[in-house]
């Protein structure tokens, strides 16, 4: 069995984000779980992470006295719920990110996430998701900048920009919870089915290396 | 009386950021009220922002029902710390960022602070204090990109990076908090005093305007 997380970048309710993951989970499962396109997998385990639970709310980094790239094994970090997210971490074996961009950027609150930790996130597949009124394109550079820079994570080459209604990104419309996805996020199943073949091999070929 | 807030982007404790600082009040100080430089001013206070005491505890950005560029007062957050956090920027003349930098970025903790608020920022005076084995400049540059775009802040041309000794950067040797400053961080006196006069001269274009 593979496990996949699926980590947000935004904890604000109510807001897009949790709409518009409501509707991913099940198409990355299926995108996953097909043997017709991309590396054959079957029984992918989608993991919704939630920010605001266990393991992910790790609060600001405080403890100087190791920094993360001086901790290589995971159950060897001080805090206990950083030790958590690491050992969590190391047991996926892809991380898709879906994330909102604030100002330009990404939200503090993930670069939080990612920088708690070091080794865990090396080699690891990742696959950017973002949302705003123009797809969250700077967030989304500024990622693959990261992630596959210090951090060597293995960025997909293929990442999804959802550009929200404006209605959605300045209104008090939220993408549903529930029902029926609505047309400007439906619209996204072919590109997200496409980024999650690529990523299917990225992690195949990492599983096998 | 004018009042700078000195705003930490780091947490770590131990850490090289509040023993960096400890030098650096001071000599903001100096800078500030220093006549015969820059504009003149007298009676500059510098209100040292320590990330883990009020009023800047804020928090992950929750309150999804307002963001902040739809808040125009800023007795009208709903959140009581955002709240007393946007009434203390409101009162602040300038703003001086001392940041590390993380995995090529700035913190998380640091840009969430500044996405907390919106309008409290615009036409601000800020000037960037950077440090890292390169100084931060990645770190500054990222922060010059949000704070003078989307944020509108005046971002003083003039910014400081701060190398630290490699011992001080990868080993675990940290910037003093007490006693005279180390000869790697007083070099750096010159350059904070011509970028204060600078920032002084924003500050006080900023209040006649």
């Amino acid at each position: 069995m593979s496990k996949v997380a699926l980590l947000l970048g935004s904890l604000r309710r109510p807001g897009n984000g949790i709409g518009i993951a409501s509707w991913l989970h099940p198409v990355l499962r299926e995108g996953l779980n097909d043997t017709s396109s991309g590396t054959a997998h079957t029984g992918v385990d989608v993991v919704f992470v939630d920010p605001t639970k266990p393991p992910l709310p790790l609060g600001p980094i405080v403890d100087g006295s190791h920094v993360p790239a001086d901790i290589r094994d995971p159950s060897k970090h001080p805090n206990p719920n950083v030790r958590e997210f690491a050992t969590f971490v190391t047991s996926c074996n892809g991380i898709v990110v879906l994330s909102p961009e604030y100002n330009r950027g990404y939200p503090g609150e993930l670069k939080n996430t990612f920088d708690h930790l070091y080794w865990e996130w090396h080699k690891k597949p990742v696959l950017l998701v973002t949302y705003g009124s123009s797809g969250g394109a700077n967030c989304s550079a500024l990622l693959r900048s990261f992630l596959g820079g210090p951090l060597k994570m293995q960025v997909a080459e293929k990442a999804v920009a959802i550009k929200l209604p404006k209605s959605h990104s300045n209104g008090s419309d939220k993408a549903p919870t529930q029902g029926p996805a609505p047309d400007w996020l439906e619209q996204y199943r072919p590109e997200v089915l496409a980024a999650v073949a690529e990523f299917k091999d990225l992690i195949s070929q990492q599983s096998s290396s």
